[in-house]
C-alpha cells in the first residue's frame, strides 16, 4: 500500500486524513501535538471562558476506528525529496505522497525580539500563557503600591484588528466588566483599558465597511478603545509605542501578523512575502508531483477574486480534501489532476456575548442575530459530540451568570 | 475591626473563610494559587478524566458577596508572631488572628530525590504532570524500537496503597483498557502493566479488613497487579526496587506519604514525627492563643479512638469550622474556649467506573452500589452550580463511551 504522510493535524491535515481513511493508502499524520485544537476559539481559552479540552480532541481518538491511519507524536525536522523521506526528533518515515500542512505562526514584521512582550495565540500553550497573563494582572493591580504601575496593570493592549483582535478585545472587556467586577476590594476591574490597535484604515479589513464601522461602534459600546491607522512601532516589557504615543500596558497580546511554518525551508521550495509556499494549482509543489502544501502554509489565489486564499478554517478544509481526494483518485489509477478551487462561504466575527457580524454570500448579519448564528456555526464545527455540549453548556452558562468557568492561572514551572 | 488572616485556601482554609464571613472580623485569605482545588478528584484530573477547571474555582470568585473577605494571591514567606506580621513574596500583612491551613505535601521518607521518579499528586499542577506522563509513555511506547524499552514504558507503578494509590491504579487501568484500546497500531494498551506497591500488610489500612479485600480483589479483577508488604527501597529513572525485586517503569506515581507544609518553621511550633504542628484542644498554637492551625497542617487527636485525625477534606474542614466560628465568638465578646471535636462520618474510596468501598457508621458498602455513594457523595461536595454540572455530565459521558474527555499533553515550555 502507497504510504502517505499528513505533517499536521490542524483543519487541513485532518480533512486530508478523513479523505484518505477509507483509501487504498496507509496513512500516516506526524504532529507535534497529541491533540488537534479547534482554532477559532482559542480566544475563548485565553479569556477563561473555556479549557483546553473542550476545544481539544486526542487525534488518535480521531481515527480509531480507521486502522490505515497511523498517528506518530513528533516533531518534523526535515524532509529528504530524494529518499522520499521525514524525519523527526524521534524516528524517519518514508512518503510516497506527502502532504505539508503545519499552519501558520505569529509574524512580528522583523522584530521577533517582540514575542516576549506580546504573545500570539496560536496554540492552547499561547492560550494558557495569555490567560496567565491576564488574570495575573488583576491580581497584581489589588496588591499595587503606586498609581502607575496600577495603570500599567490595568491596560491591557491588542495589536491587530483582525477577527482575533477583535475577538480577544471584546472578550475581555467583558470579562473586566461582568464576571470580575464583584471580586477585588481594592481595584475596580471594570476601570480596566482596552486598546485594540489596527495599523490599517478600518478594523475587520476582509468584511464589508459596512460591518467594519458596526464591529467599531459595537466595540466602543463595550468600552474598547479601538484604533484605526495606529501602528506599533515599538513592543517592550512597559508596553507598546504607537504612531507617536507611549501607551503603558504590562498586558500585550499580538493578534497582527502571522507567517507560514518553516515549511519552505524543509522543501528547499519558492515563497511568497508571507513565507507561504508557492504551489501549482493542483496544490502540489512544482516540480513535485506526489507533494502537497495546504492551508496556511500554502499561497493559493482564489480565482474568483484573484486575492489570496484567507488563512481561515474553511480555506484550509478545503485544501485538505481537495489533496487527499486527488491522492486516493490517482492510487486508484487516475491519470489527470483537477485544479483546486476556493469555494468562500463567509466570515464571521464575534464582538462580544452579544454581537457578532456575519457575511454568507448577500447575508450581511450583525447584533444578537449575528451571535446567534456565530454560535451555531462554531458549536456545529467543534470535533466531538462531547465537546459540543460542553461548549453549549458552558456558553449558555457564561451567558446566564456572567461568569467565566475556566478562571485558573498555572504557575510557570 | 481586627483582623483575621488565613494562609491557604484548601478545605479547612475556606471553611474558616466562611464561619468569619459574616462576623465582626476583616478577613484576609492569603494563598499561592488563585483557585480552590478540590483534591478528592485530583486523580481524575491526572487520568484525562477531567480538566483542571472542573474541579478549581476561584478563591475570590467565592467570596465576592462579601465585602470584609479579601483575597490575596501571594506566597507565604515568613510569620512574625511579636509584630504579628505575616510576610508575603510581595506585601506584608498585619493580623489579630492568624489562621495556618496549609495543608500537605509529598514526603519521600528522607528521599526527596526520589521526588523527580516518582511525583505525587497534590495539586493541578502535579495532576497534570502525572496527566502528560501516562499519556506520553504510551505515545513513546508505540514508537520504540526495542522491546525493553517498550516494557520499560508500558508499566505504570503507584507506590503507596491508600485511597489516592487505589484510584490512581484503578482509573489507569481502565484508561488502558478501555478509553486508549483502540487508539495505537503497534502497541496494545490493555497489555499495559500496572502496578500497586503498598509497604504495609494490606492496602486501604484506614477501612475494615473486608473492604480491604474487597477492593484488592476488584483491583485484581481490573488488571492492576496489586501488592501488599512491598517496600519500595529505591527510586530512579528507571524505575523502582520494591523488597528485592526491580521492577522497570518509566512512569512511578507516588501516593506513599505526606508531610505537612513548613508551617512548624514559620511558626517555631513543635512538631510530630509528620512535621504537624502541636496544637491545643482549641487547636491554637501552644502559648499563642491568636493563632490557630488546622487541617493537614495540625497534630490532632480524635477524641473517640486516640489515633490522629486523617488526613482527608471532612476532618479540616471540620477545624475550619471551629476555628472560624470560635474567633467569631471571642470578637463579640465570648471569653472562654471550646475544646474541638473530630466527628468521622465515614470514608469512602473508588476503585473503578463501577465500583467503590464505602464506609460510613456501621453501613458498608461495595460495587456498584459504592460507586453510586461515591459519585454523589462528590458532587455535592464540588464548590460551585457549573463544576457540578460539568463534572457529572463528563462521568455520565465517559460512564456511557469509556472515552475521555481531557486527553492534552501539554508540552513542558
Amino acid at each position: 500500500m502507497p504510504h502517505v504522510v499528513i505533517v499536521g493535524a490542524g483543519f487541513g491535515g485532518l480533512e486530508a486524513a478523513k479523505a484518505l481513511a477509507s483509501s487504498q493508502a496507509e496513512v500516516i499524520i506526524i504532529d507535534c501535538h497529541n491533540h488537534h485544537s479547534f482554532q477559532p476559539l482559542l480566544y475563548q481559552v485565553a479569556t477563561a471562558a473555556l479549557s483546553a479540552a473542550d476545544i481539544a480532541w486526542p487525534i488518535r481518538a480521531m481515527f480509531r476506528k480507521r486502522r490505515n491511519v497511523r498517528v506518530v507524536l513528533a516533531r518534523v525536522e526535515a524532509i529528504d525529496h530524494k529518499k522520499k523521506i521525514v524525519r523527526t526528533n524521534s524516528l524517519s518515515i518514508h512518503y510516497d505522497y506527502l502532504i505539508v500542512a503545519t499552519g501558520a505562526t505569529h509574524f512580528y514584521f522583523g522584530h521577533e525580539e517582540w514575542e516576549r512582550f506580546a504573545p500570539g495565540l496560536k496554540s492552547l500553550e499561547d492560550a494558557a500563557r495569555i490567560r496567565d497573563r491576564i488574570l495575573m494582572a488583576f491580581e497584581q493591580a489589588e496588591l499595587a503600591e503606586d498609581d502607575s504601575a496600577l495603570k500599567e496593570l490595568m491596560t491591557f493592549v491588542i495589536v491587530g484588528g483582525g477577527p482575533t483582535g477583535v475577538e480577544m478585545a471584546g472578550a475581555i472587556a467583558e470579562m473586566a466588566q461582568h464576571s470580575l467586577c464583584s471580586d477585588f476590594r481594592r481595584i475596580d476591574p471594570a476601570a480596566a483599558r482596552i486598546i485594540l490597535l489596527e495599523a490599517g484604515p478600518r478594523i475587520l479589513p476582509s468584511f464589508p465597511e459596512r460591518l467594519s464601522r458596526y464591529a467599531m461602534k459595537a466595540l466602543r459600546h463595550m468600552g474598547v478603545e479601538a484604533r484605526v491607522s495606529a501602528r506599533v512601532t515599538v513592543c517592550d516589557a512597559r508596553g507598546v509605542i504607537a504612531g507617536k504615543e507611549r501607551i503603558n500596558a504590562s498586558t500585550v497580546i499580538w493578534a497582527a501578523g502571522v507567517t507560514a511554518s518553516p515549511a519552505a525551508d524543509w522543501l528547499g521550495a519558492g515563497r511568497d512575502k508571507n513565507g507561504r509556499v508557492i504551489v501549482s494549482p493542483d496544490l502540489s509543489l512544482p516540480g513535485k508531483a506526489n507533494v502537497f502544501v495546504i492551508g496556511d502554509t500554502a499561497s493559493v489565489i482564489d480565482s474568483n477574486t484573484g486575492a489570496p486564499v484567507p488563512g481561515m478554517a474553511p480555506g484550509a478544509k478545503q485544501m485538505g480534501r481537495f489533496a487527499g481526494k486527488l491522492i486516493a483518485a490517482e492510487i486508484n489509477g487516475r491519470k489527470t489532476r483537477p485544479t483546486f478551487r476556493y469555494r468562500n462561504y463567509g466570515e464571521l466575527a464575534a464582538i462580544g456575548r452579544k454581537a457578532a457580524i456575519v457575511k454568507i454570500g448577500r447575508l450581511e448579519l450583525t447584533g444578537f442575530a449575528g451571535w446567534l448564528v456565530w454560535a451555531v456555526a462554531h458549536i456545529y464545527f467543534l470535533i466531538g459530540v462531547r465537546n459540543r455540549f460542553v461548549v453549549a453548556f458552558n456558553w449558555l452558562w457564561s451567558y446566564l451568570t456572567y461568569q467565566r468557568g475556566a478562571r485558573l492561572i498555572t504557575p510557570e514551572p
